[in-house]
Formats: structure tokens, sequence, C-alpha cells
């Protein structure tokens, strides 16, 4: 059932937003160009409005500056970070499609073991349109592959699986560390590649790295608000572990799945430890309450949208989170004004996504 | 950090009993001679005590039949299964060492993508004596691994990790499915080599398959009954899926941990699909209630041992589960008479293990 590395006919290509911030230049998207150009971007240029950003021929894209932002959301436009990747978030409040692909502008096309180009686009639509399986682990990966199945042992009430909102791609050559690892181990490249796509088991929380990722817009998008980080914050590059975080929680509540493995992009090169250090070095200390607030979060019934999960989440926030940091206070109401923003943007999905795609049934 | 496929000093020697569930032949030690021999072996002879099973010549072993089973638990003889591989139980009961492989006879060698032959022994003990991570997921899989680490975002009180209970591998050619989807998808093979070991997160249940298992006989072994399976008894082919569940929540509660990917081996023969089905399908009925009831299970504090645990899961067993079927009243029994005879049989464990590894430091 795997699509091929190399697809004649992109999947899906009227329901894909791939949403990218950047600083300067897209020159990558030459490289990606046999697998992107027939999708739409939505570029988010971070930082001075006034650079020109020069997109490659023959794409189609809306390019976001600065004074977009402000001139689209006015006083909301306080939620959108600057001069941070968290930047990103603004395509995914401003895309009208049901799916999201976000890539990094140092992110270039990786190839799998035989040699060839890995579409890493490809690969998550179709992860993203197969089910999740989060209730109990399969021990031979992803049952809805081609030549894998549920193992014995396997209750049969779960192999129809649950719909996958998430889909978490990883990285070849310059693995995603925080600054202490890069300092440790400065050349520390990942050249294995793990030919698997898992399910995160419901309650279990992971590091979400935007650099490679999918997700459905409709049914999580919500939740997939980067925060408050970069200019004027106390913190960064932990925009993506955040949002990661809350996404997580409200998949689980609401019964949606998240994968990870394939796709593998390549990523180019490792940003200086020293800046990152201290842009992440209170995220270090404060990720040891954050982690074991999530993991305690639990959410009322009532909440049957992400959008309803993510204002509970903002409250808990407020109310528990604040004694670590002033920091808590500001992000909290950032996410409520986030989550009306989106409202504004999107008046049509009220939480209820129109076009649900049927999880397929196990082979 | 990892082994070599060929490993030219057998690691642990002297730490390490393999246990084999066999009813004629244990031809298939030639093929696993190099990597076998320096190990002692544990041979249950299932099924007729007359019949004369021939072991390799050149291999250090002790072979228990029925008569012997008999002979040394007496009336406690009768937790041991009869005419199923979960007779292999015996062998963890009167091994005196800390770790337990065990491997079904239809059982051979892999090879790896390169062509190598897999040191399935050597990966195991790898698995088991480098730390597990229960609490949080990495995306980048065995973070302890050679060219591997914790990904940003992965919090630091977590990266030492917990002590390692069970290694479970995987199987390549003949995938381990149950009757039903060995009835419908009888020529599927696994041709997949996915190249990771995970940990299975805290709170997360899987089926634990024993062909290609070991796992620390001190820490967990009072948590690896096999049941009562086979001759005279409702069910089949769940002993291990049995031993997989409380060992699991057994490991969960105690914070140890539960490894599943490498290494592989070569599974050689489907069994016969539908004896299978005769001797499951009570099995494929009862999960459905068996997996909420272990999902649901807590244990009180005062079980600091794997006994403790093991003893207090009997007791929810008789409460929670004779509703389904009269069975379980007497597997309760059963888990009560098979700890018994574990403690006569190993009278220095009273559960505190003596030989603990401490779990080497991330790097």
């Amino acid at each position: 059932m795997s699509l091929p590395a190399t697809v004649v006919t992109p999947p899906l290509v009227d329901q894909v937003d791939i949403v990218i911030p950047t600083i300067r230049s897209l020159d990558f998207l030459e490289q990606w160009r046999p697998f992107f150009q027939p999708y739409h971007l939505i570029i988010i240029q971070d930082g001075d409005p006034s650079i020109k950003i020069r997109v490659p021929e023959g794409y189609n894209y809306e390019l976001y500056n600065r004074n977009d932002i402000e001139r689209i959301l006015g006083s909301k436009s306080c939620c959108v970070s600057f001069k941070d990747g968290a930047c990103r978030s603004f395509g995914f409040l401003v895309s009208k499609k049901k799916y999201i692909f976000t890539i990094d502008d140092d992110c270039f096309v990786a190839k799998d073991p035989s040699g060839q180009e890995i579409n890493a686009l490809a690969q998550h639509i179709r992860n993203l349109v197969t089910p999740s399986t989060p209730f109990f682990f399969n021990t031979l990966y992803d049952p809805y592959r081609e030549g894998a199945d549920f193992v014995r042992g396997y209750p049969f009430s779960l192999r129809e699986g649950v719909t996958t909102a998430i889909s978490h791609g990883l990285w070849l050559n310059v693995p995603d560390y925080d600054a202490p690892t890069q300092l440790v181990k400065p050349r520390e490249r990942n050249i294995r590649y793990v030919d698997a796509v898992m399910t995160i088991p419901k309650g279990t929380l992971f590091p979400m790295c935007a650099m490679n990722l999918a997700f459905d817009r409709e049914l999580i998008g919500p939740a997939m608000y980067f925060g408050l980080m970069g200019d004027g914050q106390p913190i960064g590059r932990y925009d993506d572990m955040w949002a990661g975080w809350c996404a997580k929680v409200t998949c689980d509540h609401l019964g949606l799945g998240v994968k990870t493995g394939l796709p593998y992009l390549s990523h180019s090169k490792a940003s200086n430890p020293f800046v990152n250090l201290r842009k992440e070095y209170k995220g270090l200390f404060w990720q040891e309450d954050l982690i074991p607030f999530f993991l305690n979060v639990t959410l009322p019934k009532e909440c049957t949208t992400a959008q309803k999960c993510y204002i509970e989440l903002s409250k808990l926030v407020k109310e528990k989170l604040v004694a670590i940091d002033p920091y808590f206070e500001k992000l909290s109401d950032a996410m409520v004004t986030w989550i009306d923003a989106w409202n504004e943007l999107n008046p049509s999905t009220d939480g209820t996504p129109t076009g649900k795609v049927q999880p397929s049934k196990p082979k």
C-alpha cells in the first residue's frame, strides 16, 4: 500500500499547503522542485519586511511579511512571534487547506538506502491518510504498510485504528540536538535510516520538531500554535516543543493519532550552539516542570474540538504554570488571542471538521 | 557503543541461560553454534518423556522432561503447562543465571542488510545492559546507541534512563500472526529490516512473543510465567501474551524498562493456521476484556518486587476475570503456585536482586 518514493501524480495537490518560515532565500526550493512545485506555498518572511525574498520561478505562493501579519491580524498580531521560526504559525492560520506540511529552509532532499530521492511530502500524506494505533503497540510497526500487519495478540477491536492528525518526520545528516548536546558532540551526524513509521502511544509525550512536520489542519490546526518566542521573549527554540506537547494531549483527548518515523529529509547545517544555548537555556529548566504538567493534563469531556481543548489548556497554563515564570501568563493570554484569530480567519470551522478523512480499514 | 554483529568474546557467558522448549530435535542449534555454543542451555522437553531428544555435540546443557518436572516440583508441577511451548517457564524457574534468552526451535540465524549474520544473543544482552527510556519518547530511537542521542526537547532529568528488564526481538521471514491473519495472508513474509531498538512507553501494552526474547531473570523472572496452556486447558498460543501483559504492568510499576526491535532472527515456518485457530479462538475473545483489565491494573506501593506484584496480580485476576470464564480461577491459583515454586527453587532471591546492573549513563 505504500507510495513509491517518487510519485508521478502528486497526491492531494489541492488539499495541501507547504508553510515555510524564512529569512533571506528560498534556494532550497530548487532542489525540492520535482516534489513541491505542484503545491501551493505559504511563506512567512521573518525579520525585516523591507528585505526582498527571492522565490524560485514557477512556484505558486503567497508571501507574508511582518507588515502583512499586522495588517491582517491587527491587535491580535501580538500572538505571532517575531524573529523566530515560530512565526510559521501564521501560515497555519491563513491557510485554507486541509493539510499543512511545514519545512525549514536548511532542509534538503534525502536519499533512501537504495539511493532513491525521498518524496517526503508524499510519505507524510500517506501517514496522514492511513490510521494510527495509539491504544496498543504493534511490534512490526505500521500495520497498514504493505507487507506488514497486526501481530498475534493485537486486539481485533483496535485494528480499525483512529484518524491520524500529525505526521512527524525525521532528519538524516545533522540531528535535532539541543545546545548542550551540540556542544558535547559537534561532529555527530545521523546516518541511520530506520525504515519505520509508528504511532506514539496515547499518554506518551514526544519532542515534536517542526523541521519536517505535517498535520491535518482541520483536526488539529488550532492546537498547532508555536507560542511566543524570539524577539522580546525570554525563550526560543521551544516553539515546536510547546506546540507538540499541546497538540499531543489534544490528540490523546480527541482520540486522534500521532505518527513519527519516515519520511527523512537531509538537515544541512547545525545552528550555532552558543546562540542556541542563549535562546533555549530557560527552556532547559522549565521543561522539567512542563512535562509533568502536560502528562497530568486532563481535559473535560465537553472539549470536543481542538479549539475548545486549546482554550481549556490556556486556562490550565495560567493556573498552574505562572508559578514557574510570569512569562506563562503572557503565553496563556496569547493562546486565547491565537484561538480568537483562528476563529476570525476560519469562520466556517467551528471545530467540526468538514472534510474529515475516514480512516482506511486495515488490510 | 553497539556490539558488532559477530563478537569474538561472547558477552556475559556465565550470566546467561538459553531456554528452549522442544519436541523432537534441536538440529537448529547447528546453525546457531558460533553464537550459542559458549552458553549453557536449558532444554524443556515437551510431550512424551520417553522420546529421545538429540542435542548436537559440544553443547553444555540440562534437559528436563515431564518426569523431571514432576520429580522436582511435586504437586506444584501442575502450574507447568504440558504439550505447549508454555512449558518453557520451567526453565526460567530452575535457571541460576541472571539473564534468560529463550528461542523457538524453528528460528534460525538471520542476516542484516549487509549480509552479515546477526548475533541475536549479543544484541539482546546489549539491549538489557543499557538503560530504557519509558517516560518520554525519543524520536531518534535508542539514545544510547552509537551515533544517536536524546533529541532537543528531551528532559535532562530523564536521560539517565531506567534499568532494562526485557528485550523483545523480532522475526524476518514468517511473521508472528494470529490464525485469522495467517488464513487471510498465507504468503505474507516479513522482509523489512528496521534498524532500531526502542523502549515501549510506560502505560502501553504490547504483544510479547517468546520466539526471540530475553530478560533479566533476577528482576522480572517471577512475572515471566507462561500460564496454563495446551493439554487439558481451553486455550493455547496466549502463553507469551499473558506473560507479556503481566510482565509489562510489573515493569511499569517497578520502574523497569521494556525494549523491542533488534535483534532479528529468521522464523522458518508458519504453524498450521487451522490448529492455531482451535488453540487461540477463546483468546481472541478473551483478550478484548483482558487488555482493558491490564491497562487499568494499579499495584499497591508495597509491591516492591516482581514476586509481590505477581501475587497481587493473581488476586486481581481472581477478582476481576473469573466473570469471563472459570478458567481464570484456575489460572489465578496456578499463578500463586508458580510463585511458591519460584521461592522454593530460588530461596536466595526474595525479590531483592543481588547482581543488579547499574544502568550505564547516556553518552
